[in-house]
């Protein structure tokens, strides 16, 4: 079971840490990320040999986890996040004086973050929770995940330089390694937790969530789950392009990476037609080309491996393509099925982690509304679209943006841009609460609360809302917004 | 139970009623306001037959209501709400390109509003909730508290009317009444339904929250429930002031409406010592002259008396003092105790909803600051203090941040003002999230999740994100606040 000491050092530090300034939390979040530059080709070494992953790809996500550091430094440098609000006080209001009331997002507390089994650099124990939280003025508790416990004491160690370095207390980050729902359990259940963040399976999200609702004091669960990320092929887009090229961007974004992201594409509704059958026999090929590569783990692979033969024995599936097995074990074929959503819709719906993508056939739009108006939440939702279906897509997108967090033409949704705009979260079961992005500047927000202070003494003010602006930030004062250094 | 065509005419309204500007919103809360103010003295005499409250009470709780529903109708034609967002495209960055990402905050879809008993008006049908709800998008269904379901006609006539009169779909509000805990289940349960707000007792907030996430797509609740609303009172204040008369103050807000408030000051930490002392008497002195109005409900009045009885006999309370009840029935006397903290600090804590107070005697900062650490989360915390108490009061302070809400020095919680710096909220159980509040512009956050559209063309954009600007919002443009029309 994790350590009581853990628990103590996170609130201990939570007492310094909270009113810490926006430049003192840029600057940790940027030593985080040298840092863990600074480890080298040895972080990269250890996560590959660790996740099977590429270097080249390890590379890319390195340069993606230390970039969300760097923004997320900017956001509280700028902040902006603070939302910081004042009511100037009204004494000769009629009937009654109005106090002088100001508003400012604290920090929730010590939080814990569970590591990722797919991003063990961007979404674990440095990754865009922990950054977004310690830039809320959160302590972390990281579970490491146990599929890349190493890798994740490399970067614990670059975090915990850099806590020396700025001069922190030790208790702002902690690292702790154990496997089992108890440990887990564990984790979220101590009283001295105020948040979670997760990223995994549906029922490992689920279980976290109700761990967190039995608490004396409930608490939030930002869980990252379930998403098939439907794409949409619209008649237009296959007339106007070419539906072998189409399909064949599909395969390579649903086979990328083992088709281990939380983004892929794995259920395709396409239209009846030839265009169609052309996109759909382009695909069986580009599927029947395509290799496996290991997967993260033997687990995940087997899970894989289940998901697909379930879906090739039920009813109404026709599995119309597999690829070759990847070298070595745990390395399974992708795998491309064709559904009636009649019969097989629910299943098709169900994620099944890995380069396994459904098509689904349509034909007319109001057919097409039908079936994406029963889809659960996604996390994604992607358009195939030309000007010629401009008619469809606006009957389209009013579905799509209640059902999707992010809504894309004309791309595909593996590979996530970190910026002010993205969203990666979406209803639920795409994640578990649908008002929250778990990448992106928005992704602070799940760490803070809001707290009016009325009357309270200048002297006892905190300095985000002192008179004189001695941060500069920027704030809406009597309902008009003052810019801050940072947006002048 | 409820009818179908409630909910089938609130997802109708949905599909409309979700793209409307700003400016139609901000007409159809100001007609609501308007139409509220047409009832004339119908609705007063209505509302303080059905629930005891006088009418110049009821009056203030009228303007109140206008008022707040006019804050909302400025907020949404300001259309800071909505946190455009546009990172724009750059499709020459290195090593990939950025693709075209907008934010907007979109509302969640229709909602269920249940009536509060203590506010028939401003936490009732065209309260805040339902005004914070339509302000940002969502169609309202309220279920109408049995407790003046006159009232609650009533206003829901001049909604109705006001719908017309702006020429909105008919189901973007609707009002039910239903008895049991069967009738607002469903209310809750319907798939169609996306969100829920309460105001009441602690009981019936976790059973709402329990089915919500008992749905196949859980949804959130915001249930503000229990809150004692500690009173704490630092020895300068005492030494600087006339403790008699702070007293009388603590009484005056305690009896206040007979302490029907989710505000209502039932805990108050007085030091050890004669001034103290003096405090307290004169405190039993004010409740022993204070009388008995008649309360909401005689079930109401009950509870009362049966949470007053359960004080008096407890281990480690003296009751000191009672008034005297009011004429008729359910008018139960006012009643002060002193409590032990060590033997029944745990029932002090404990809500009595009406004008029963509770005080709590400390004699060093260490003791008071163990006291506040250990209590639950609360709507209010209040600070009696004078210069002399600042070190003190440093102490205390972020200690109140972690518990309360709002957080308000030298004068008392009840009384709450409605504006952009607000909160009433608090962490667990005051509510049941504590990111959140119920009052004051923030409210209108709680209806609404974030999209992101990325590469979306600009024929299908919302008018929110199009690159013209056509509602001149404020918006964040490559991470730069750009004001809109009303912020400059």
């Amino acid at each position: 079971m994790p350590s009581n000491d853990v628990f103590a050092a996170a609130t201990a530090a939570f007492a310094t840490y909270k009113t810490s300034p926006g430049d003192v939390r840029a600057g940790f979040l940027r030593a985080i990320a040298t840092a863990i530059e600074n480890l080298g080709d040895e972080l990269l070494q250890t996560a590959s040999a660790e996740s099977h992953l590429p270097l080249a790809r390890l590379t890319g996500e390195r340069g993606r986890t230390v970039g969300q550091l760097r923004q997320f430094a900017d956001l509280v440098a700028d902040g902006y996040w603070a939302e910081a609000t004042i009511d100037t006080a009204l004494p000769d209001r009629q009937p009654l004086p109005r106090p002088d009331l100001r508003r400012l997002l604290l920090p929730i507390g010590p939080v814990v973050v569970f590591g990722a089994s797919n991003f063990p650099l961007a979404f674990s124990t440095a990754g865009g929770d922990t950054a977004s939280a310690l830039a809320a003025g959160c302590p972390v508790v990281v579970k490491g995940h146990p599929a890349h416990p190493g890798t994740g004491e490399l970067v614990a160690r670059a975090v915990t330089r850099a806590v020396a370095r700025v001069g922190l207390p030790a208790g702002v980050f902690s690292f702790v390694l154990g496997e089992g729902n108890e440990f887990g359990g564990a984790l979220v259940s101590d009283p001295r937790i105020k948040a979670v963040g997760f990223t995994g399976s549906r029922a490992g999200g689920l279980a976290l969530v109700d761990l967190a609702r039995k608490r004396r004091e409930p608490i939030p669960v930002y869980a990252e789950m379930s998403s098939v990320n439907p794409v949409v092929v619209l008649p237009g887009a296959l007339a106007a392009g070419d539906p072998a090229a189409l399909a064949q961007a599909f395969v390579a974004s649903l086979t990328l990476g083992s088709g281990q992201f939380c983004t892929n594409p794995g259920l395709a509704f396409v239209p009846a037609g030839e265009a169609g059958d052309a996109f759909v026999a382009a695909a069986g090929r580009a599927v029947g080309e395509a290799a496996g590569q290991r997967m993260l783990t033997e687990g995940i692979a087997a899970a894989y491996e289940r998901g697909v033969a379930g879906l090739a024995a039920a009813d109404g599936v026709e599995q119309v393509a597999t690829g070759t097995p990847g070298e070595g074990a745990g390395a399974p074929a992708p795998a491309l099925s064709v559904a009636s959503w009649g019969s097989a819709g629910e299943l098709a719906e169900q994620e099944v982690f890995g380069s396994s993508g459904v098509i689904v056939r349509w034909d007319d739009t109001d057919e097409l509304l039908g079936m994406l108006g029963g889809l659960e939440g996604q996390r994604t939702a992607t358009v195939h679209y030309d000007g010629a279906d401009v008619d469809d897509a606006r009957r389209l997108l009013p579905v799509l943006e209640d059902r999707a967090g992010r809504i894309l033409f004309n791309g595909w949704p593996t590979g996530v841009e970190v910026g002010h705009a993205m969203v990666h979260g979406g209803p639920f079961p795409a994640t578990s609460d649908s008002r929250t992005t778990s990448v992106g500047s928005l992704a602070i927000e799940r760490w803070q609360r809001p707290v009016c202070y009325q009357d309270v003494p200048a002297e006892l003010l905190p300095d985000a809302l002192a008179d004189a602006n001695p941060w500069a930030l920027t704030r809406r004062v009597d309902g008009v917004l003052e810019l801050g250094d940072s947006s002048r």
